[in-house]
């Protein structure tokens, strides 16, 4: 079973959807891949965003974030999209991220910050208990 | 003041988001623009859809939609999307739509069927007495 | 080894960039969804798109879809997205095919048709014979 | 005539697609505005990026950006985008750029560094001079 030591990773294909005009992935498209990323390390902790929002009344915003390009990704282009450090805060999490072509070059990094608001109002809320031990254990596992 | 009748046009430029690595305009964009059309022309009814969603807790929803790709558009095109007809049923509208470049050449038509339903359930209801009035007077507005 | 024989389908995860403000997938966001298995069912005949548009100069392009949607997918589905059934023409590929929720309930389904192009004029082509050989042994493949 | 002088800003509408199921635009969709609001500021320096990429074989390409979301926007907000101040280097421009609200109030601020790369080999290359004067000339013209 999945767990979400870090770094954590999937692997996603490029489609059409994700190109422009220029012959390659469209720069907000990598916001996408890395949101996907996020998502995922969440749910291998246990954390299902769709119920954070509907049972708990919390969702991530992102608040701040930082994309450096390196080099593009082009369709059908088999990617690996990274979460490779997490810092946990009182409202907050931040991420440091990358993403690498198939031959293990990186293509993009980024660093963004998500802060957890109440998903009715929108209004900054910290992290309850439950997803703070989630998040806090994952920080916390050795790496095998 | 700008009226609901009928064809209503709106116009939009086509930018690098809306573009694939085919150098034209990705299919499914055209559906973005023909929806921005229709959300045009009930704004000009005075519906807006957040005060529906949010106020009276109605959404729409489509149903179906045909769509027919004549030409292709490209970036920087200057286009022209149009309401051409609707039709008003108990719990839906039926929209046909057409997109156009600026020298008049017709790249896509489409036919849309939105279903109106409850926000919070997504279960279908029929339009409310306001809304219908507002979409009814429009239909019968003659061309000036 | 995976074959191009249909029904074919791809499974995918919706994710935030998927939904919109209804609180449902964006109903552009199906064409997307149904182009992956398109993409995904060429790859499994050994047709890969990026190879076709730079070496053979030929692009596929969206001719004609008609889509129902009967009922929405939300954040974190797991979707099945599939290739029903394929017609081989001249110069034109459509597809039949299907989206399904993880209890198999069919969300949406839709008639796709693809036009075989030139890629750098977008002018119409007949499909090259090894194009036209890879899809109809798979549509010829017995179901096992 | 509009000219390219800063600040420079467009108007722009909040629709269904540019909305999350968190009921806000989703983040990646910001990146979309900022890029239409340097797309007409070019284009008001009489700079159309499909002329340049067809015609001069360049193409601008994002290298890095950062960006803060200060408060959100929904669907219906109309937004002023803008282009602040533009830093012109050699084979680079570095944007400053931010979006408000209807009532003034700024909702996201963004730093944007874009290459600019032969369209066809997507290698860095100077901007041409006819490039960089039109954008300089710009650059010094008084506010009026």
């Amino acid at each position: 079973m999945t767990s979400g030591r870090l770094p954590f990773s999937i692997a996603l294909r490029v489609y059409w959807e994700d190109t422009d005009g220029g012959g390659v992935v469209y720069h907000a498209g990598y916001l996408r891949y890395f949101e996907r990323a996020r998502s995922e390390w969440l749910r291998a902790l246990g954390v299902v965003q769709s119920q954070l929002q509907q049972e708990r009344n919390l969702v991530f915003a992102i608040r701040a974030l930082n994309i450096d390009f390196h080099a593009p990704a082009r369709l059908d282009d088999w990617l690996q999209v990274s979460v490779d450090r997490v810092q946990l805060g009182r409202a907050s999490l931040q991420f440091a991220q990358s993403l690498s072509n198939e031959a293990g070059k990186v293509l993009a990094t980024a660093s963004v910050k998500a802060a957890c608001l109440e998903a009715s109002s929108f209004r900054p809320v910290g992290l309850d208990d439950e997803l703070r031990q989630r998040i806090a254990a994952a920080l916390e596992a050795p790496r095998s």
